[in-house]
């Protein structure tokens, strides 16, 4: 059944490609994910007479082409809807917005880390550390790290452009960090910090696309991210398919079948994109999988891009996360066998500082003069912001045993971890109940990714709406219970599957009513369409 | 004189994109500033035979060919010294590096402003809000204003991400200090907050250009951040010249007859940059000039780019910085008759706060379906960072009349800038009384760009070594002195011309000792080389 899917899934593919061609008539990559935002309806919606000189039509089409659903169209409407709420106060039928569309878990009432802020203001207001009364608000240990960093910028200049890697001495620690985690040395000039995980995987693509022939293999579903990315960078996004059957399982046999067929069509394929933990679907892949990706991509001569900015968020003890640099020196692989670059930030894990916007890509097994590349770009912006460079050292250098803040650390850490995985078991167990709902387990990351079976009058009264089944599900939802998800359509999925995501990021308290709502909408909302 | 130099330039430009085709066979872009750097010495440097997949010879040609100068060999060099110097002291003639590349107040031994460092500290963790100890080590009206800011955020969630162009209650904040600044409405709609100013300039790039065949024109010399964007999206630098001999005068029509040179070779041109108060050149735009230059784009077209981000930076009583924005609706032209990109930055001013990467862009004059594009493109990297986000507000919003800091910041603010004009005019002095150089005032920005006309000798000794004449100059000064300034070449000159820059950044106290080094340096330099 998987492989007609996938055809399918090609077809409209290549139909999308061949439609983008004739609009534009200009070098274009193709989404697989998007067509139906390149419908000829939305095109044209642009008018022609327009008084200003830049118009829909006349812009970059990669710009025009590329999507971001998790912040897409449902978004919009769900910000529509709470200004309503504001306006007028018990308008609808419940009272807040609740945004479990994307991974931003302060938003949703998660504390910041105590330590980590601690720190934070002691290195924006330095002066601070020479007044005596900073004693009785800050721990010794914040006091402490906030002089070691402050000490290692060149001038104690927390306000300066820093070299364009970062800082040195907070890339030595976070090289220390790596270098405990994974039992294998790793060097600060592997360290790229950027502003979040985002603007490092956007260095990559436009590295290493150079047209639209270059492909990269993503898998199916994605974090839209690496198709947005692709799409901007006028790159072919080659997809392999997650099985879900097996909990969202990556089969090597499936990227090399998809590896083969992009090679018939005159792709060259650059690299391929792991997500472990997996965003959207939460699996955590095993270290003998991790192992068969390693040799696949030193075989067929591919970067493996691995995007492990879920590294902290594994919920179930069968299961542990093992960097894919310590799996490929585990197996004897150095420098010159993989190119590896892996993606981390402060967003994720126990902490989950989105707003701050840190982090790094580890970059191994690069020829000198191509890591020059990679250096003369990041210096075109000078640098990543400095207090997202300070939280990147935080997190892989938390504090240690015997710390002062050691217990109360430990103490936060683990109440959000703990708490992170009873919900995520509560809201998969719910939707397991729901009539036609499959949801695989979250092992890990911070999303559930269910599969949703509609029936054929709901698709129909969808496609009389010209939207996708799973977005008019989504926006059904939406304005019944104020509960924001994303359509699967935004992530891809096997043709003719319909899918959500929905994070696991709504404090534990507010977990009950959220499964009533769901289930009495679900419930409404078969009964309506019931076939 | 400048129009066969600008034809001998343009020689250059052509030669330099036939070669670029020649070794790539992609669609490529080609950018006058850099021929040295498409050497084929360069391009046989590339192994073939790498063991690694990514070489320099198969990544993305547009990475290859950006060049960013700012942070080029000269610094590489420079930070090699340091090393050498720490490792070694009293291995050369000088003690210290003085990194005069680079406008980075903070890293030369500027302090920040401690009205904005203390309100940063306070929304980094703002348990410190709560207590008593506070009001002892903070001013109220930054606690004030930082409870202001912490309310203006959803759920007081300083750790979210937040809408893709920034919190809703800053943007407000920046909107009524343009206001204020300008006489004229500002709508926070309008305001994208950006890590910096430079994100923002890709981020017009890219949205703008759509192949080889789009051109921006862009002042030359200029910021080499344009150039490199410019490359990095395939697009078409058209340069035209600001003029040396009237204080880099801008003439609009020489800007109307590289628009119309362009326009015959094919090229579309879509925007015109200009940077005022100007980097690398210290000009300050006259309002009338101003005007000639928005008449301009309107009648032709064009979407006016305004890198303002020195607007505080103005040392000359004669001279005021206005906003093109205010320009533009003195004139009585509103959102439907320019489009305008206004570029702001916290990394400049008075303040300096280049590590903390916070900016802002204001777009008026676009469409609604354009914008919404724009739009997109911001929440594929999700948002800017939260504290340059707030630095931003600040800098837009600083303490007024009657604040208990208000005198205080008036008076480190007023240090700052007073200092930095003495500074700007001891250079300036200084090097106008070397042989042979002569060097505009800086009215304006952190920069001077003195022409340095070289011997005939020292040209053949720097072909001999294969380097451009001016780089030659700076490496034999850094070699020198210690002091690193940046060739002409990295922003582009009337061909045959030679110049550098140097910011006007070192503390008051080191100006005579650097005068001094600069001094003997060109002398000796001169008795060497002088025909």
């Amino acid at each position: 059944m998987r492989k007609s899917a996938a055809d399918r899934f090609k077809h409209l593919f290549n139909r999308s490609l061949v439609f983008v061609r004739h609009q534009n008539q200009q070098h274009n990559s193709s989404s697989p994910l998007h067509y139906r935002l390149l419908s000829s309806a939305h095109f044209s919606s642009m008018a022609s007479d327009s008084p200003f000189p830049v118009t829909a039509q006349n812009i970059n089409p990669q710009v025009l082409q590329c999507q971001y659903a998790v912040r897409g169209e449902i978004v919009t409407l769900a910000q529509n809807l709470q200004k309503d709420l504001q306006a007028n106060p018990g308008s609808h039928s419940f009272d807040e917005i609740i945004y479990c569309n994307i991974g931003n878990p302060q938003s949703l009432g998660q504390q910041p880390i105590t330590f980590f802020r601690e720190v934070l203001a002691l290195c924006d207001y330095p002066a601070l550390l020479d007044k005596s009364e900073t004693q009785g608000l800050f721990s010794a240990d914040s006091i402490e790290r906030a002089w070691q960093i402050v000490e290692q910028i060149p001038g104690r200049a927390t306000g300066a452009y820093s070299h364009s890697q970062g800082i040195q001495g907070l890339r030595d620690t976070i090289a220390a960090g790596i270098q405990e985690r994974d039992g294998f040395p790793a060097n600060a000039n592997d360290i790229f910090l950027t502003d979040g995980a985002s603007p490092a995987v956007h260095m990559m693509m436009q590295l290493l696309i150079r047209s639209e022939n270059d492909g990269i293999l993503c898998p199916i579903p994605q974090y839209p991210l690496y198709s947005a990315s692709i799409t901007l960078h006028g790159g072919h996004l080659v997809p392999y398919y997650l099985d879900e059957a097996t909990g969202w399982g990556l089969e090597v046999s499936e990227v090399k079948k998809q590896l083969e067929d992009a090679k018939s069509k005159g792709i060259s394929v650059r690299a391929l994109v792991v997500i472990n933990p997996g965003n959207p679907t939460g699996q955590v892949l095993a270290e003998e999988n991790q192992r068969d990706i390693v040799e696949f991509c030193k075989q067929e001569g591919l970067v493996l891009l691995a995007d492990e900015v879920y590294q902290e968020n594994v919920y179930v003890p069968e299961k542990k996360f093992h960097s894919f640099k310590k799996v490929s020196r585990s197996m004897g692989y150095g420098d010159d066998d993989i190119s590896l670059v892996s993606f981390q930030s402060v967003s994720k894990g126990y902490h989950g500082e989105c707003g701050k916007r840190g982090g790094y890509m580890e970059v191994t097994g690069f020829s000198p003069d191509v890591r020059e590349q990679i250096y003369k770009v990041s210096s075109v912006n000078l640098c990543s912001n400095i207090t997202g460079q300070i939280l990147a050292s935080l997190v892989m250098s938390p504090p240690k045993v015997g710390d002062e803040s050691y217990e109360s650390f430990m103490a936060e850490k683990g109440s959000i971890l703990s708490s992170l995985a009873t919900r995520a078991k509560s809201l998969e167990e719910a939707l397991n109940k729901l009539e036609g709902v499959t949801c695989n387990k979250a092992e890990g990351a911070m999303y559930l990714f269910p599969q949703i079976r509609l029936p054929k009058k709901a698709i129909e009264a969808a496609e009389a709406e010209n939207t996708a089944p799973d977005a008019f599900y989504c926006k059904r939802l939406l304005n019944a219970t104020g509960v924001v998800v994303v359509p699967g359509s935004g992530f891809g999925q096997v043709p003719g599957t319909w899918h959500f995501r929905c994070t696991i990021l709504p404090q534990e308290d507010k977990i009950p009513a959220i499964v009533t709502r769901l289930t009495e909408f679900h419930e409404k909302f078969m009964d309506e369409f019931r076939d």
